[in-house]
């Protein structure tokens, strides 16, 4: 079973992952490389008994359950990285904090296709992913032992993705909210009791009237590479229109968004020869009221948004050491030359 | 000038290097390898005039600089990511922070000889680049522009090392204190605001009863593997006797982390096949009153320390996302398995 482990000198949760523990001569995957086997792909269509049984399928409702015929499918990672059964069971280790590393990990297949990059799905597909995401936060929201669900993706041998060259993504579910959602939460508000207004939807003001750092925008999104980028490349897609939750979002966004995310995706694919890449959605913790049950409204003050970051450089470790990042081409420029890229 | 940025949304400082500006193109550098170029390193003694002059140099008096004959060489770095010269005008831009891109960036030449590992350099000389290290920080404390020295190695490629194999570290002056020097000591005060004791003191007092996690041990000095590490054989290095502050050490302390240092760089190097890591000193921030001449006494809360992260995985986009991480095997374990490294 994982454990959270939290380090008192900084007060960051850590998952330690006893279960995924491999022999030290096996950590020196340096020269690790996609093997694009779609022979074997356990994430085709007509090879769902290679994966774990599905928790959700988009399919036709007469289809049968880990069988061909689904659209997208969602199923429980073979690695998690936290497990869905078990107490949290919070505890004291002399000076640390420690609770059970409970949680879920579930793996969406965002096509029945052999498609690597999502870039390359159809936009229509790309909505039904987003609508899955929502589905399945809200099903775990259920579950009075999670705090938050991230979204995330790593598309590329660099950025974690694996050897499997299959669309995907993953949704994790965790009994603590992440810090840096933390840090977020807090900063937000301290600039919303100040101002009356939300630090996300200023910069959404002052970026389209600058307009140096937009690198699309529709009526519903904009895609900048942000003011202060830790990552060359660096894009965040801000819904326009005030909204602290992704999973809350009118379900017509979902159509926008998967438009304007394919679209980025794209640019990154086609001006930047194909790397690596994450993304991570930032949405608002579990809002539940001390009793478990039910929901405060929605805050003022926090602005969901997805954050994509190409895998071009190395972190050294000055950023590593300091959370002070260095970044060696200005956002300027980067949403110059994407503007610039035709897809 | 390269220019720093604060990030509305979360209040990190990003350095925005415009000055190492590379066409996109040249960011695809993920098959980098060290070229071992002995025969024209600009480090190895002889070829002083190849590095900019240099800023200090540990040599007989009698030497003329920019020669031959010294033992530890301190240069201003060809790339800096922070320059020396002007003012740091701090000045807003509607909603966002901006500085100018002010500091210090000093390239640390740790030997006269063309040695790639800390670990292979003898403990005499490892000693004298410890003080090197404080000799430098306190000239640069001189300078009120200045708020921190981040003292920070990358070894190896992977690490952000670059191509050339001549050990050496580097110091870098910022006009801010960094984000995650800044947690730390607000989390250090908060446990010695409730508990009256350092957190870093008492973490030493459980991992030298507990011993599950003592990497190596002396009179002096304690090497762990943090209880919440965020990466495989992740490695803190303490003083066991309370002290904020790396510079302000005793200098004989310098002796005794001299050889513990040299001993966990070793294990690593012997145990993990040579990878890459960094290091990175945290230490206290200059102290000065508001007028910027005197200082506060030495603070009770916070404790100096070493970190330092060989570089054996990829951080993927869940990490970077959340500042929450999945370490996959049990500090103990790295812990027992690095004590059993003969060296």
């Amino acid at each position: 079973m994982p454990e959270l482990r939290k380090d008192p000198t900084i007060g960051r949760w850590v998952i330690i992952s006893t279960e995924r523990a491999r022999r030290p001569g096996v950590f020196f995957d340096y020269t690790e490389t996609a093997v694009d086997s779609q022979n074997d792909c356990p994430f085709c269509a007509g090879r769902e008994p290679q994966t774990p049984a599905e928790i959700h399928a988009l399919r036709q409702p007469s289809g049968p359950a880990n069988t061909s015929g689904w659209q997208v499918r969602v199923v429980p990672s073979i690695k998690p990285f936290l497990r869905i059964e078990g107490d949290i069971n919070r505890r004291g280790h002399g000076l640390y904090d420690v609770m059970q590393g409970v949680g879920a990990h579930e793996v969406v297949v965002e096509t029945p296709q052999h498609i690597a990059n999502m870039a390359d799905l159809d936009t229509h597909q790309i909505e039904l992913v987003l609508q899955t995401y929502a589905l399945r936060i809200n099903d775990l929201e259920k579950d009075p032992r999670f705090k938050y669900v991230l979204i995330c993706k790593n598309y590329g041998v660099l950025s974690g993705g694996g050897r499997i060259r299959h669309s995907r993504s993953q949704l994790i579910a965790t009994p603590v909210t992440p810090v840096r959602v933390k840090e977020e939460l807090t900063v937000a508000k301290r600039y919303f009791d100040f101002h009356d207004r939300c630090v996300y939807c200023d910069m959404i003001r002052q970026e389209t009237t600058t307009k140096s750092r937009v690198v699309l925008e529709d009526s519903h999104f904009l895609a900048i590479t942000p003011f202060a980028s830790r990552f060359p490349f660096e894009i965040w897609i801000l819904p326009k229109k005030h909204s602290c939750d992704f999973v809350k979002e009118n379900g017509q966004n979902y159509s926008f968004l998967a438009v304007i995310l394919k679209r980025v995706l794209q640019k990154i694919k086609t001006g930047l020869n194909d790397p690596a890449y994450n993304f991570i959605f930032h949405s608002a913790p579990f809002r539940r009221n001390a009793n478990g049950t039910q929901w405060k409204t929605i805050t003022e003050d926090y602005h969901w948004h997805i954050e994509i970051i190409p895998r071009l450089t190395r972190v050294a470790g000055f950023e590593k050491g300091t959370g002070f990042y260095i970044c060696s081409i200005p956002p300027e420029y980067t949403a110059d030359y994407l503007r610039g890229v035709v897809i």
